[in-house]
């Protein structure tokens, strides 16, 4: 048997957070953690717990009632989404353009859903008249799509569109935000969306375990309406909405530290403004894709589809994409990744999401990426690429 | 839609948490997770991790390879456990004694098996001659106990008898440790466990949120060799060890500050000792029943079957329940809870677990429990009941 392990102080690495998440966390929101905990049903828990929904509702744009954060990565919170929303036997089109659709497909199957897909390149977004092909040739009941997708890069528009066709045909659409929440323009009442979810570690810059989730009085009426129970008790939507809802009951015990942090996060995004805070991310990565650029990179999507929490940088075919991401690692303390799924070795994707979203790191992550890729051999104009960002910080 | 909400300083109410979890947590806990964020898969986090398992080995009392944390609360560690050791049609045998066995019979059932019960009342433990009888009856592949009932605050013995028969029968055995883990003596390689689960809130005093996990080679087989996926991807095994084995890959973000602050706990599991731990509890729980009892007052199980980190107390009949914790919680700072399930206006439930085990919160609570009750007009001797509490504490 095991004798006491010695285990050393925590002394995890010194590092500026540039990946696809986590980014780099507020100081405000690392010291609300250490805030002594209450009891899940202490009413100043749930004082804190309606601060959370009041902060969703706002970053969401929604006056959804059916607001919570599920007690899991964005993962979980997907899980929910497609577990809750789907029953056995129906189907579900679900994008094959990135590697979240994928695993928007591997949860519906899972939840007993007949999967069907609607195609696009990695690298493009979905074409709304190739949806509503899909429809008419499926008859899926529910849509889901990837608002931000963290393997590509691409901002996916024409939501409103997607949601007619989905309505048009009685079904209802689920919207992965978990990369741009936050960080980038999205209406959850406005395109008319039945189910929103997204991560806490992204662009709203707490740490992960608290993620966002909203539904409609419609999708939640589906849920209740459902013939058989949905197969997770831990994420069914009618039990954590007993804990979530007035009147709090004891479903699972909620994440007390997790939602300090979740809640000083929101309290962050009301503070600045939740468009203000869009169009600092899109200042930020602006400057980020104009030093790229300037250097002589390219991005993996066309401009107009440009997902600014998260950007896909095409690897000059010279260079090597794990060695990139590991100088960065190890030289210079940051952490940028690479390719997901079809792109790996194809792309490194730099974040610029939350706290992360600053002048300070993007300049110095320009910087760092030049001479990563010289140190390779390859040719770019580190000089021109930092002069570059620098510009378009100071506008 | 929705102005930015006006959230002000996070500033939840100052309480002594003597209740069924979380803990009072241990302020190196705590300051724990202020604790810059790093990467799911940086090389520093690695080592996060790797010392989170060998902490859980070491308290689980395994050397067991498959050993993680879940990311989510214990019910999320329950129902990965049900979800990928139990098939559909596979008969699933769990204990009717307390509200947890009943919330295993829900998730099995989710997973797609016919759940059987092995009954005993509701503040006693299971009998193996009647474990013996069910598997005669039933033929079950899995069976479910409760090692600390969180409900009725029974202590389940006789577990290697319980493994005994149940490995004769070719079946797998699924303990839940959630109210007992590092607080009372459980061993799971000597006393033979397919899986077992906990929480982290409780007797190890870190935050809800990651879930300790272990089971055994031969149970890992099973879950490799399923004939149908788990219904889960997020509580998926096999995924979760592509991320918790050797050479970890990408399956969902790994929650940093939550594994940071377990991490710490584990430490200072480590540096008491395990079973120092066990005495511990059984010391300042016996110093909280010794004046429990002094006062007048009666806890719900036989002696034998104490369970020391969740203490049930029979509410006296004059008495109210929910009156007596709310007096406690606003008069006094002071969480206990009420009864759960069955035993709702029966038992108030006092937890002493992990940091909350200490002579401070067991005297305080002592004196506080005998003041509410005489609020209520109820003949309890406070005086006696305190002394007693005192005179535990100096032994």
């Amino acid at each position: 048997m095991t004798d006491a392990p010695d285990i050393g102080e925590l002394n995890p690495a010194d590092r500026t957070l540039m990946g696809p998440g986590p980014s780099d966390v507020h100081p405000r929101v690392l010291r609300s953690m250490a805030t002594p905990l209450v009891g899940y049903l202490d009413p100043s828990f749930v004082e804190v717990m309606n601060d959370v929904q009041e902060g969703l509702r706002y970053v969401f744009r929604t006056d959804n009632e059916y607001t919570l954060a599920v007690s899991g990565t964005g993962s979980a919170a997907m899980e929910a989404a497609f577990v809750n929303l789907v029953e056995p036997g129906e189907t579900v089109l679900v994008p094959s353009n990135g590697y979240f659709g994928g695993r928007m497909g591997e949860m519906a199957e899972r939840a007993g859903g007949d999967v069907v897909t609607v195609d696009a390149p990695w690298g493009e977004p979905l074409d709304p008249a190739d949806v509503e092909a899909a429809f008419d040739e499926h008859q899926p009941t529910v849509l889901g799509f990837v608002h931000g997708e963290t393997s590509t890069g691409v901002r996916q528009g024409d939501i409103d569109e997607l949601t007619d066709i989905a309505h048009a045909h009685d079904a209802y659409v689920v919207a992965d935000t978990v990369a741009s929440l936050g960080g980038v323009e999205f209406r959850t009442d406005e395109w008319d969306l039945d189910l929103v979810y997204s991560g806490s570690q992204k662009c709203l810059s707490a740490p992960p375990g608290a993620s966002p989730l909203t539904l409609s009085d419609r999708a939640m009426e589906k849920v209740r309406n459902r013939e058989t129970r949905p197969n997770s008790w831990y994420l069914d939507l009618e039990g954590l909405w007993s804990y979530w809802g007035d009147d709090p009951q004891y479903h699972h015990t909620g994440m007390t530290s997790t939602l300090y942090a979740l809640r000083e996060s929101l309290r962050m995004v009301a503070e600045e403004g939740v468009e203000a805070g869009w169009a600092r991310h899109r200042r930020m990565a602006g400057a980020l894709k104009a030093g790229v650029e300037a250097m002589g990179l390219e991005l993996l999507p066309a401009d107009e589809h440009w997902l600014p929490s998260l950007n896909a940088v095409r690897i000059p075919g010279a260079a090597d994409g794990d060695a990139l991401t590991t100088h960065l690692l190890e030289e210079e303390g940051i952490e940028i990744a690479g390719g997901l799924g079809d792109l790996a070795g194809e792309v490194v994707r730099v974040g610029c999401m939350g706290h992360s979203a600053r002048p300070s790191n993007v300049l110095r992550t320009v910087g760092a990426l030049g001479r990563a890729l010289e140190v390779q051999g390859v040719d770019v104009d580190t000089d021109a690429g930092v002069a570059a960002t620098n510009r378009e910080l100071g506008e």
